[in-house]
């Protein structure tokens, strides 16, 4: 079981991440720029899952300094600079981005043009002292937080070019999905991850659910054997 | 029942595409700059169907000139030219665009940068006389090949901006998996599922697998209420 502090942990897919890793038995920090928000996310999380202190609320700075394992889920909105500002805090550890950069209009949901590729590999370069991989970009903040029991019938994507910073993300996507989570390839993949979210907001819009990817074609206990390997 | 010209039929997603448009009972041109070559695939596929004509090889302007669904599957190097001398004969036909744009080095497959942000938007600026959608990127030509029976695993992204045209595609759909394709939003979206190819190749890789994509969290029967409203 890891420390896991969420660098934006009061928003609705951080929240909902918090949620599943606590209930799988990992310790959890909520980050938050105001640490009276993260203590309030905390207190509803523990109340939901029956009493105990998994959860605890503190600043971005705190859940860095907690963690073994920082998710990030700020928005891209001010991203670059509140991971500068952690960055000296989560040298040495590993780091699990899944920011999504989009914009909308009329047309819906698209992807923001990102100077490095994605916001993974601007995670990646400003956090130059940790372990970048990129995950979770792609679940349903809605099913994380109401779904009972894991979403068996979703895939967690995981990019990276560091194996243990993949090999953690894979294994954390078992406290959502139940299974491990998906080797999609390098880093700079993450950049068709965080649009994919696009296609999916389309998807919610056009059919009034909450969507989700699987990868077809993948043979049962295929994940885990990769994931063993 | 459609007429379906397949643009660059004898490649694999081509060819594929096109055993299971006649296996659906579509008539189907299969179009190749060789008319020899095409002869052969056609050969081949109503071999396989049981005999029957179903599908006849001719060049990329018979089948244009033959369908009123073009389906396009050349390789997107001369993508652009091969379109524009097809334009007059696509002109009030509708087009459905399966062409990745992808480059490989040695971290695996890569999106290709397409001035027009997309291979699908491109043919929709080159065939400006015809309606444009975007699909089939993203199932594995060897299933189409040879799996019994429709891909019921995995679902068809449909993108496109002309309503006609991508209920075309989300029916054709039916032919592959079995239902309807998913409206997976405006045509700008199709460079997010040409460049899902790309993460969908790493996953072939690091699995030994077909993968293919599978849209989570529509209730059975949502693509085909979709499809029919």
């Amino acid at each position: 079981m890891r420390n896991i502090g969420i660098i934006g942990g009061t928003g609705p897919q951080g929240k909902g991440l918090a949620y599943r890793f606590a209930l799988a038995g990992h310790a959890v920090a909520i980050g938050s720029r105001s640490a009276e928000r993260s203590a309030q996310t905390a207190y509803e999380l523990n109340e939901r899952l029956g009493g105990g202190t998994a959860v605890h609320g503190t600043t971005n700075a705190g859940a860095a300094v907690f963690c073994d394992v920082a998710v990030l889920a700020v928005p891209y909105q001010g991203f670059a600079e509140v991971l500068a500002g952690l960055a000296p805090r989560l040298e040495g550890k590993t780091a699990v981005c899944c920011v999504n950069p989009l914009g909308f209009d009329r047309q819906g949901a698209y992807g923001l043009y990102v100077p490095e590729g994605s916001a993974a590999e601007q995670a990646a370069s400003v956090l130059s002292g940790s372990a970048v991989a990129a995950a979770f970009h792609n679940v349903s903040a809605v099913r994380l937080r109401d779904d009972d029991g894991p979403l068996e019938d979703t895939d967690i994507l995981v990019a990276g070019d560091d194996p243990d910073a993949k090999e953690v993300a894979m294994g954390l996507a078992a406290a959502v999905t139940g299974r491990a989570g998906v080797d999609a390839g390098a880093l700079r993949n993450a950049r068709i991850l965080e649009q994919l979210t696009a296609v999916l907001i389309a998807v919610n819009k056009n059919y009034k659910v909450n969507a989700g990817i699987a990868v077809s074609g993948l043979a049962p206990g295929a994940r885990d054997r990769a994931a063993a390997a």
